[in-house]
């Protein structure tokens, strides 16, 4: 298989990038799995880091430098990148898979330049709109929130597709037999919300595609009611960005508590690595990326921030997401829907 | 002045309401403060309760009892409750402030019926659509965040009334010389956002009513970036229903790891004082109610759950914003907007 990297995509590329790929090819070399990861991006800049991580003995088997001068920035326009930025380290990539010269590519950079110049891998038939989505942490373990990828406007056809892809993900990536799906509302009754949630909800009804368990609650995310939680791009951006905020709004907070008292400081210090280990689970590297559904081939969208760690992590969800033929199911059951 | 409260409205209801009314009864004998708290609700209930309370001496003079057999369910259809339940303690209380016969009216009870019910009241000249906020905990102090009553399918202008009457009330009741109104979006971008808020967007820039710093994300709400966060009741319900469920989650995660090993079961035993500060911030009941905006009347309306402590705060919220009065500000305003 080969698994191709955008090289200079994410706030610390190429280091993070070069760094977590050559992770992943020593942990191919090791089980002496024959796959291969291609790295876009100035062939020099790629070189030396893998030299900096000894990883030049990987060269040619398991790591290959595919060169190109230019790359995307973090906070370009996604539009103007996808017309402007031709021969970027993202286009080649995605033009690659296109030719069939990779089965699946995996970018930590601008999400919003990922979708668009994805738009070049075409959708699978039936799909109106690709979706990316989000994991959030929950009492129970995790759920998929679905759109997070600023797909506003939408119609209730979309929302239902993303819940049958959600679904279909859920089932085959993290072995849930029959995922329940959750339609994100204001009210558990199904007619509660507004005009896009109440058509969806009778949508969802009448088509019966996957477990729908009814309309879900605000609430109901971080309890872990919903295996996949469904809603349009605009909702699930400002729930997932907000979600994100919390960590650090609960540090911001414990140190004005430990600021209040001596006592409070002890007690802190003390509880830290307690408090460490909880913070660790709302921190949504250790995800390793979520996958971008709809398009027509494997794409793994990762946080800019993300560490070498989570780019391994993120290559070995896009490689389990071609072993299981995750398009071609989402293919058959669209075209049944 | 006369603050009347729903006596049978809140999960513990008549218990709490009447133990938070007693609460503050005393608070003005004490001071020799000429209010009087008016109790809608079954005679023999409230007496019993007042009673209870050691209150049978503020009887006459700082509460009063106001008789009714009837009183809205907290999970009944807002609907159906205004229009079947003509002689509930909430309708019998608006219809009270309606003759003026009371100056403010507070509800721990059904926020939709209160909503439903509060159309008696009618609307403040020029308001297209009443709306009622919640505050979250920032790093800053706190926000307000409205429209969170289900206002859902808005349009630009009603947001852009939310944006003047949430400023209004900030600097008001918070003391803020020019609050900061943020209007929430996917992108910090003003052409970022679904058609209402790219509108809106455009309106806001045009009218300068208030303090519009532009949009906010949804990461920026508990980092405190702006003192009024605007959106439509959809979004807004789900990101305050999402937001007090994190208490909840915080301390699931807490006990897991507690699970984990005995050192951090001790670590955390030891730090629990100060993770209870910490939630007690989390807790929105500390803020004793938030106003319904817009109507022709001081609406006060709390959380289900309160406490008489956050009914004595709600009290003396309403008290407050008769006192200042608000609603005048807002008449003024939305004439001159």
């Amino acid at each position: 298989m080969k698994i191709i990297v955008d090289g200079m995509g994410g706030d610390e590329a190429p280091v993070h990038i070069v760094d977590g790929a050559v992770l992943a090819a020593k942990e191919f070399q090791e089980k002496n799995e024959p796959h291969r990861i291609l790295i876009t991006g100035p062939k020099d800049k790629i070189a030396g880091r893998i030299h900096h991580c000894h990883g030049d003995i990987l060269l040619g088997k398991y790591i290959e430098i595919v060169h190109t001068d230019e790359w995307i920035e973090m906070h370009e326009s996604p539009a103007s990148a996808l017309k402007n930025k031709v021969k970027s380290s993202m286009h080649i990539a995605m033009e690659m898979m296109k030719r069939g010269q990779a089965d699946a590519f995996v970018s930590m950079g601008n999400t919003g330049a990922v979708m668009a110049v994805g738009s070049i891998l075409g959708r699978i038939d039936g799909v109106a709109r690709p979706t990316i989505g989000a994991f959030l942490p929950t009492q129970k373990g995790k759920t998929l929130i679905l759109d997070v990828g600023v797909m506003v406007d939408c119609k209730p056809n979309h929302l239902l597709q993303f819940g049958l892809m959600g679904s279909i993900y859920m089932h085959a990536m993290m072995n849930i037999e029959s995922p329940k799906v959750g339609l994100l509302s204001v009210g558990e009754e199904d007619n509660k919300g507004d005009e896009l949630t109440k058509e969806s909800n009778k949508l969802f009804r009448e088509k019966k595609l996957f477990d729908f368990i009814g309309n879900v609650e605000g609430r109901d995310i971080l309890k872990g009611t919903a295996d996949v939680v469904v809603c349009d791009g605009f909702v699930g951006n400002v729930v997932l960005k907000f979600g994100e905020s919390v960590a650090a709004f609960m540090k911001s907070r414990f140190r004005s508590v430990a600021k209040m008292s001596l006592t409070h400081k002890l007690m802190m210090l003390i509880a830290k690595p307690a408090l460490v280990s909880v913070f660790k689970d709302m921190d949504y590297q250790e995800y390793g990326g979520v996958p971008l559904l709809g398009v027509n081939g494997v794409v793994i969208i990762g946080h800019g921030s993300s560490s070498p760690k989570a780019l391994n992590k993120a290559i070995h969800v896009a490689k389990e997401m071609v072993e299981k033929k995750i398009n071609e199911v989402i293919r058959q059951k669209i075209i049944l829907s």
